[in-house]
């Protein structure tokens, strides 16, 4: 990495010894689990590179965004609405982290029964690894899970500029009506933090931004109906994943040229692995960079993961937002509209999301479904039954993982994994 | 226990013989406990009536309220607005529940990693060892924490009577919103099933009736401020403990009783335990019946628990119901406004409860909190750490308890209260 970047971080307020730390392992764990993929799309080129430039790049691009006058939003949900953020020019990051770090000083502020999820964000804020938390105008909370909204009480105490974002538990005219008014209240306070009073003709260019990304990745997961598959589930994640960091135009064109890289592939009937291969869908919890062990795991013992049941997948991205309306106030309901249908394990019930895994298993053809849960995570691990027993009433093999984000249980998770590939063969 | 239970418990559907287990397990339980303490109020002998007869003659009552057309309505959160129930003439009895039971049967529906309390509610119903569960009409859920929420998706398939009371996570006026709409959809819900159309006379009434209760309890508190003690912390929490099951109006009567009786012992200056003996005060989640553990290690390691900031406790009954209203909506706003100020580890945040944990501290004169964590309850064992914050920044010694059901920590636990007793002695 360049000078450049370490005087950015220096800047920042990063610890660089501790960053380099975690670039090393960050760099090691992609070569060994990425670049170690065979038939890669050329394509992943252009993910190799965003990766290989996460923290310094497109942190740059921020800043010098930032320097201009275009403030950073980060969000830690796919709750919170990109259209409104795009709507005062301003961008929207990701926040989640996906490996454990400076666990010793986390587990002081939040108990240890706590997903790793939560940990890991909190982690990367103590040990300042992170510039996107660091760059961020705003940093946006959501009352997801009991975890989530209750570390937020002491992540308000660690940053100066933390907004809580308020969320119903029912889809009930009420629930509705509490979500109508917190997108209300964040788009205030994305004007106050912007100084852009957001109009009809930016909601839409925001709704179209959006609506955009949601429509590569939508084409780059239709691409994995075919067999043989070709592209990895694990590029396919990253894409995911990267949904959340990337230059949402750039991100599009990139996610396009892929799916015409693959398009050209199932012509001629290649796959990223052989014809017949077992096919997987996972479902379940968020897997936020570089949390890659479970895909890792299953696509080293003989399957190929076809789909991402997951906000960091088609939960987050599989609705698109009405760009139909005209004024503010339309364009607003088709928002909420659209969030609302977010199918999270947070509410009670949620049976739209027990249909749409059927659903998907359909419609990407998966022999089984290995059921992803963050421990600690109740919302997902309490639903990872009910959806158990609805697989198995289509006679849909399923397997429930329970993990987070140490390297401890790999070898037992994968004697599980290889086991239920080969029930499913 | 005479035979005409027998045939009631029968007749109720409940498994007699793991029943009859699980009754000699709670008489047991009782006689090593509680009338194995010295220096009782007289007046406790009530209570030892009642818990001798709890799956007895107030279940015969209830029964017998039923054949006359009262209806049982039965509860696991002090959310569920007993002022509703009662103006319908209905009984609201507590289901929560204190002992593992049928813990096999209850992990294949539950994730391992749920707290004991919902367990033990699967557990108790699951094993038809509860006649409350059986005798009720109706079974109120409500969203309180992420693991009850989503529990009751699964009770649903369980019982036939759930109906599920949404709540709020955040007292903003969205929130107190959703309140109004679920107590009045609750109180639709009441009439409905006991035919009894509520009006503001029953609304009046069922108001007294629960304040009276809670006002004698409030005076049992009272009397504990007083060194020495007039009365043991087991012994108290078992009246909060029955306040959910008994005749409300009786209860109210036995309650003052034994006030009266306190009385006259801080009179004749007598304890329960000697004068300047450590006062603790418990804070955290709820203990229901038979979950006497804790309080029984802190009152055998030489200390007296003087409070209970707790469901079952004064976050239960602290708050009176305005009567002063005349109309149904006005007795319903002072209904909402009450519950509102519940100040569970749901809401977020919830400065009111880590003020009054401190005000309880000065109130009862505690020389120390010992915060009582049920594992797996993140809302409670998240707040714990902002708690006990609170508490250092005052000089106020604290200790936090994780713990469940079991009996297999009770020997670490009592290792731990006494070295706590010895500190704040």
């Amino acid at each position: 990495m360049s000078e450049d970047y370490r005087s950015m971080w220096e800047n920042l307020g990063l610890d660089l010894v501790a960053h380099d730390a975690l670039l090393e392992v960050l760099g090691n764990g992609y070569q060994d689990i990425y670049l170690a993929q065979k038939e890669r799309p050329e394509g992943m080129g252009y993910f190799d590179f965003v990766m290989s430039e996460i923290h310094g790049l497109r942190v740059k691009e921020l800043m010098d965004g930032k320097a201009a006058g275009r403030k950073v939003i980060g969000s830690y949900c796919v709750f919170v609405p990109e259209e409104i953020v795009r709507a005062a020019d301003a961008t929207l990051v990701g926040l989640c982290a996906g490996a454990d770090f400076a666990v010793e000083g986390v587990e002081r502020l939040l108990p240890r029964n706590t997903c790793a999820l939560i940990k890991s964000a909190f982690g990367f804020n103590l040990g300042k690894v992170c510039p996107y938390i660091e760059s961020a105008d705003m940093i946006v909370g959501e009352n997801t899970c009991d975890g989530k909204k209750k570390s937020y009480e002491t992540l308000n105490e660690l940053v100066p500029n933390l907004y809580v974002m308020d969320l119903p538990q029912v889809k009930s005219p009420e629930g509705r009506a509490l979500l109508k008014a917190e997108f209300y209240r964040f788009k205030v306070a994305v004007e106050k933090l912007t100084g852009v009073a957001i109009d009809a003709d930016g909601l839409k260019k925001g709704i179209e931004i959006v609506n955009n990304k949601r429509k590569a990745i939508y084409r780059l997961s239709s691409l994995r109906k075919t067999d043989p598959v070709p592209i990895s589930g694990l590029d396919a994640l990253l894409a995911n994943q990267v949904f959340f960091y990337d230059d949402p135009v750039r991100f599009t064109d990139s996610v396009n040229k892929i799916c015409d890289e693959l398009e050209a592939r199932i012509k001629r009937e290649e796959g990223v692995m052989p014809k017949g291969t077992p096919r997987i869908l996972i479902s379940g919890c968020p897997m936020a960079v570089p949390n890659w062990k479970l895909p890792w795991i299953i696509e080293t013992s003989g399957a190929v993961i076809v789909g991402e049941e997951s906000c960091v997948g088609e939960r987050g991205t599989r609705n698109l937002t009405d760009d139909s309306a005209k004024t503010v106030e339309e364009l607003m309901e088709a928002i909420i509209d659209r969030y609302f249908k977010v199918d999270c394990a947070i509410f009670t019930p949620n049976p739209d999301r027990l249909e749409h895994i059927v659903d998907m298993v359909e419609t990407y053809k998966a022999d089984g479904v290995i059921q992803y849960g963050l421990q600690f995570c109740q919302p997902y691990l309490m639903e990872s039954i009910p959806v158990e027993e609805a697989l198995r009433a289509k006679d849909i093999p399923t397997l429930r993982i329970e993990t987070d984000y140490s390297q401890e249980d790999v070898g037992q998770l994968k004697t599980r994994v290889e086991a239920f590939v080969e029930l499913i063969k």
